[in-house]
């Protein structure tokens, strides 16, 4: 099981998370993604779970806490994917899974059975995620824990926009090394170089060519890459790219055709 | 096994602290609860564990370490409950466990047999508390690691002043969301409700009901619930209530009887 | 198996690195030593492992990543010693093993039938270290992995300068405690204390004598102890000897004979 949440470490709620986990399956093995998510940050949480979630082994039930809605009216939910589980609240931090995933069934948690006792308003990563998440270790069917439904939320600000010279994408995260990281993949630039050049511009600087490793330019430079989650990234050979180009998480990258000029 | 200490995470001592309980019980499951207590603060530890610790299996062992008198006269001591284990310094960071479970022994640490071989006087969380608990988990009587003693230190300023016709509390923790979270449980303002309304005094700001969730008030507004941890919390929808009302930890939180003015 | 990295706990890497490792061996512990290796601090990752590998059962597998070399030349090494494995980049962060081990084997890692199918010029600590360690844990032998080698890269300025009548040792750590760990050891103490008193300069202080708990001086003064680590630590008692000395990670210590003054 994985937990991403905006908790922190310094209070005890992901402790408590993972004591009501093994209360329920004393074996399950627990690994923390990040509880560094920027508070209420259900894009980033997004971002961060999307680059991770396929490393770990198959029927690994993945939790995602970024709840700002939490009391109200938002749903508790559970997909089923061909490898995965995610369990989270449903507000959009799970838009990715149509994307990379088949998805077999999305189950509303409503069953209290399977809840703690006593439910909170304020802490589901508790009450229902952690427990519920326990009970599937177990072998439970997914179907017990609540019905079936259709549809999960969508952020559609998620992706980058794709016109047929350009590609607009943008910083999703910029990592402690100051590398930004885009939501621009692999499959997005083949399209553009298929058309013959492109150039990418971030900020001021305009870069013409990916390379595949960071010393392929000189120290201090900037450079484009494939980074290690498959998406483009912008980074500086032992420097930091954020600072350097002073582009931050929401800036704009774009790719555009040199011939479309 | 938890762990809940002042050590941070930067510094190797946690790391080090598992690898002797791994030495001893390599099968031995080992869970995080907080490492970042401010540095020396014995109460903040209590109050955290005391939240926490009942989220666990039956039998689960909570180290707790935060230890300014280390290699000075304070005990090492292990409480057993109906329920769980307790070790570390005798120093209050316990207080919590006589008002919630029943004491069965209290044993004086005492016995090297059980220590790491050369003990430190700088660091007894990994030489005698994580020796002496990973040996517990083998099976170990308690009785081998020393003889019965009566008492623990208790802190006297960790329970709210409870009178007839008003609770004074105070805020014992500021979670990473502002939250202010206090001492005073459901079972005093019981008191008070029997005898008709009361209000709750946060700083400048007076609360005359106790909601359900967070969304009962419009965003941005403050509100008091009973938190995830079962006390009376301060708290804003999708805001920082601390910000707002200014006030931190050690400030007072005041229930009183309105029939009583 | 244990990790030493500079990735930090806010971004997925971390997590990605366990999930590579559950995924070929979904029964291996892993436990964090620290994260928080300031950014491509070869010699700080070092000293950490230093002071923490020889905690965990034999036969642990430690993985050491700061890696400002990653896609250039340097090597990916395995070294087997008597009682451990490390493994990490050939850069000088494994200095140590050879002075407190038995080095068996030296293996260049290069079979790539062991790393993750495409090998990333980013995050060798995913794609080649996970992969290789957790391999390593299901039995294979190290020979599988490369071809052997008969030396590692070593960092000269590790070690203290001894002389005569004098030791030059440095600060190499500050702990969150402010504590000043150096990387002089009781041995190289003992060389000057055969010969007659000696005394410690740290900074402006002079100290002529090495305590062996904070408690021995006054609340509040500075005092040299061998910490838990081993080596000479300047502390000071429920104190902060960093700011109180005004001393930092790299500063001297000096330990001169008086005698020979």
């Amino acid at each position: 099981m994985t937990l991403t949440t905006d908790l922190g470490v310094a209070d005890e709620y992901v402790g408590v998370m993972k004591g009501v986990i093994l209360s329920i399956n004393p074996a399950c093995t627990i690994i923390d993604i990040s509880h560094e998510i920027p508070h209420h940050d259900i894009l980033e949480a997004h971002y961060i779970l999307e680059r991770t979630y396929s490393f770990f082994p198959p029927r690994t039930i993945h939790i995602a806490l970024v709840d700002p809605g939490v009391g109200g009216p938002r749903k508790s939910i559970l997909i089923q994917t061909g490898r995965y589980y995610f369990t989270g609240p449903d507000n959009g931090v799970f838009s990715f899974v149509p994307y990379h995933e088949t998805v077999q069934k999305i189950i509303s948690l409503t069953n209290d059975e399977y809840f703690l006792r006593t439910v909170s308003n304020t802490f589901h990563g508790r009450d229902i995620f952690a427990s519920c998440a326990a009970h599937l270790t177990l072998g439970l069917e997914p179907e017990r824990l609540g019905p079936g439904i259709d549809q999960i939320v969508l952020l559609e600000e998620a992706e980058p926009e794709v016109r047929e010279n350009q590609i607009t994408g943008k910083i999703v995260h910029v990592d402690r090394f100051g590398n930004l990281i885009s939501n621009i993949r692999q499959e997005h630039l083949a399209r553009l170089s298929e058309k013959g050049s492109y150039e990418i511009v971030a900020g001021k600087k305009r870069i013409r060519r990916v390379e595949t490793s960071y010393s392929a330019v000189p120290k201090g430079e900037t450079l484009a890459i494939f980074g290690s989650s498959g998406t483009l990234e912008i980074a500086a050979n032992q420097d930091n790219a954020a600072g350097k180009l002073e582009l931050q998480r929401g800036s704009a990258l774009i790719a555009v055709s040199r011939s479309a000029k």
